[in-house]
């Protein structure tokens, strides 16, 4: 039995694309672990007209179960409550109990703020605490409660705040509420598997797809560029499982060690777990172009300061021999942006901070500043130990934020490669 | 008359949050600028059933226009161009002379690729080339051609690639079309207006704007908490000009200097145009828990080489004094995590790249390292310059990353302070 769920995500913010919705994918991510399929995520604004037409689209759509995120807080344009309600045909009342909760809630976060008003907040903490009659209410995390309305001829509507620091502790209230342990009872079980594939483009695979002896009528297979990496995303029931083993050894068979990830494990998680070892290798960063966003990229990781010394952004000219120890001769004869340069940068940066991996960076992010022979999206990059070095010289697509990402992207790809050959030599 | 759009977003990859949509906000926010107004953003997996309901649905809400994006590669798994035929009940066929011409983009590309087929590259171009009866055709920026395709009893449909790299430069193309140019010609214009405000809570705004003797009805105020700014977007027609003038010298009144921004610029805009001056001013980042993202949002901008010397991420204690001159002493009787710490981090910057500001970081951003005396979530900052020096102590809700990009927002309002207070001085 497939249970099947729709999203909606409100908030004029959301659909006009000031904030990014999270919710969205991360619900996604749930259901999909708990063998829910997910149809549709729609985005509507804060008109309750079309967050109602919404919810009635996704019930036609024969829908097991909606959620919503957004349209919770204390003012005037968080309407989702009541239109549920309505949705719902159950009666808005305020639950004094929970008004209070709320407002218990509300006045601790008072002292946070100037000159915030009671009366203000009063009046926002009995907005928050107004329930459809006999929907279950799920604690605020925040200060908003979220609620699980069921009516009588429409599915189940869990309602969450939009805050992703709220919805998400949220959640395992919201599955432990009767109306969802039962409807999950029903669901089956998918599987998920993801490969993650650097260096083939999308068509060689979709060849490989149809010319391979593969069965792949009970896979769902889904694949797409992303940053610079294809990635195979295939969602199937338990009794395919011996299909997608037979696909993924024709994916290896094809593309080789550009098969990088077999678990759906990143290339950050794949470093991350090389540098720690054991042994430790510690690492340390000296980039130009990507202006710290390797180093940001490198400590993104809870327990990353096991492995990462630190880095130097040496933006200007001056810097680099200053901070990584550039010979400023090199530079005034090769060019900054140069292989010379880059492998400079990596010994320099892990010769200074005592590190076992050096990572040396320096390119043209654009949009300024591209020449014929170093045009815009040429980035230079080297990552070193004192027995290795591995160098590349990308030319990469798009603008300055695209080429500053893709290349921690390629350096990623390049540790990967020098911390498994060094493992490599050390086995031999 | 209000001309009203709809979007449907394809592919499960979206869906399943494996990446991230943002062709929905680039358009809304171009459409905006048009004067249209945009209803629903619907995000549906590779399913063809569940684009065709979407359709529609939006096609049911009397949308004048619908919007796809993606789903038009060379897999089988990109099926827009083949549900939309359906939905205007055009017929498909291979438009050859296109086919030409995207097999010519592909054939440049093969190079790329390492043993890439030519028989596997055909056979996607051919598909790229499938063209709805009467549809018309929008070059290819990558490969994929765009369509718009109009049918009788149902509005027009955009059929737009899905990456943004070739959907944004296909927009002006599109809107160029004769079934475009003749909706567009009915839209009116809608102003859109946005203020930001730092620390004040959303509460106290929805107090103002029931209190204060306003005029509201004909503007559509939608406020939202986001990185821990709240910004207040506002939308209404030429004719409310003057009740939006109310709005906002009630805001400024009641907030003060809090409300950093009336014309919608980010505070990033607003210091790098500080910086910028003239004269300009230099800075120099050495920064601990943000591990490199202060100096990568420094960065971001294009043209920030002007005024962004460089930075350290002194992620280790042995760093601190190495790179940023930290005397040792200091760290051992207060604390890494400390004001003191911040202040001489922000000094050492200053002084090792030469720069006119310098800025210091150091915090715990958790998970782990917390105590009772320094929790998670507590970061000390500190911008100075020779002659003066801001420091803030702040205890930031959330997780490691939202920690760490919090942080880098409150040092860019320290900065504009700084950089504010600097240029009064020197106009007195």
């Amino acid at each position: 039995v497939t249970v099947r769920a729709g999203i909606v995500v409100t908030g004029t913010e959301v659909l006009s694309g000031i904030i990014r919705d999270e919710n969205g994918p991360w619900l996604s991510e749930q259901l999909r672990g708990l063998g829910v399929t997910l149809s549709d995520v729609i985005v509507v604004g804060d008109r309750p007209d079309d967050l109602h037409a919404s919810l009635d689209f996704l019930a036609a759509q024969g829908m097991d179960l909606i959620i919503t995120s957004g349209g919770l807080g204390p003012t005037a344009d968080d309407l989702t409550a009541e239109v549920v309600a309505s949705f719902a045909q159950r009666p808005l009342a305020v639950d004094p109990d929970l008004e209070e909760r709320v407002w218990a809630i509300v006045a601790r976060m008072r002292g946070r703020w100037r000159d915030a008003s009671e009366e203000g907040m009063r009046a926002g903490a009995r907005k928050q605490a107004l329930v459809p009659e006999g929907a279950v209410v799920l604690e605020p995390v925040g200060t908003a409660p979220g609620l699980v309305v069921v009516g009588d001829s429409v599915p189940p509507v869990l309602v969450l705040p939009g805050p992703p620091g709220e919805l998400q502790p949220m959640w395992s209230a919201a599955l432990d509420t009767p109306p969802l342990r039962a409807l999950l009872a029903r669901a089956g079980v998918l599987e998920q598997r993801i490969m993650r594939v650097t260096g083939v483009p999308e068509s060689e695979l979709a060849r490989l797809l149809r010319e391979a002896p593969l069965e792949l009528g009970r896979l769902e297979i889904t694949t797409c560029l992303r940053r610079g990496e294809l990635e195979i995303a295939t969602v199937f029931e338990p009794a395919a499982d011996g299909d997608y083993a037979s696909l993924e050894s024709a994916v290896v068979d094809r593309f080789g060690d550009r098969v990088f990830s077999r678990d759906g494990s990143t290339v950050d998680e794949i470093v991350a777990g090389l540098l720690l070892g054991p042994p430790v290798t510690t690492v340390a960063v000296a980039e130009s172009c990507t202006g710290g966003l390797m180093a940001g990229r490198l400590t993104d990781r809870a327990g990353s300061s096991a492995y990462v010394l630190g880095g130097v952004v040496v933006y200007s000219n001056e810097a680099k021999p200053a901070f990584a120890d550039v010979p400023a001769e090199l530079i005034a004869s090769v060019g900054a942006v140069s292989p010379e340069v880059a492998a400079a940068l990596a010994d320099g940066a892990r010769a200074r901070f005592g590190a076992g991996v050096g990572i040396g960076i320096t390119g043209i992010a654009g949009p300024d500043g591209g020449t014929p022979e170093k045009p815009v999206g040429m980035v230079c990059v080297c990552v070193s130990t004192a027995a290795e070095r591995i160098e590349r010289t990308l030319q990469l697509p798009g603008g300055r934020a695209t080429v500053r990402d893709r290349t921690t992207t390629a350096v990623m790809h390049l540790l990967r490669r020098l911390l498994l050959a060094g493992g490599a030599a050390e086995a031999a």
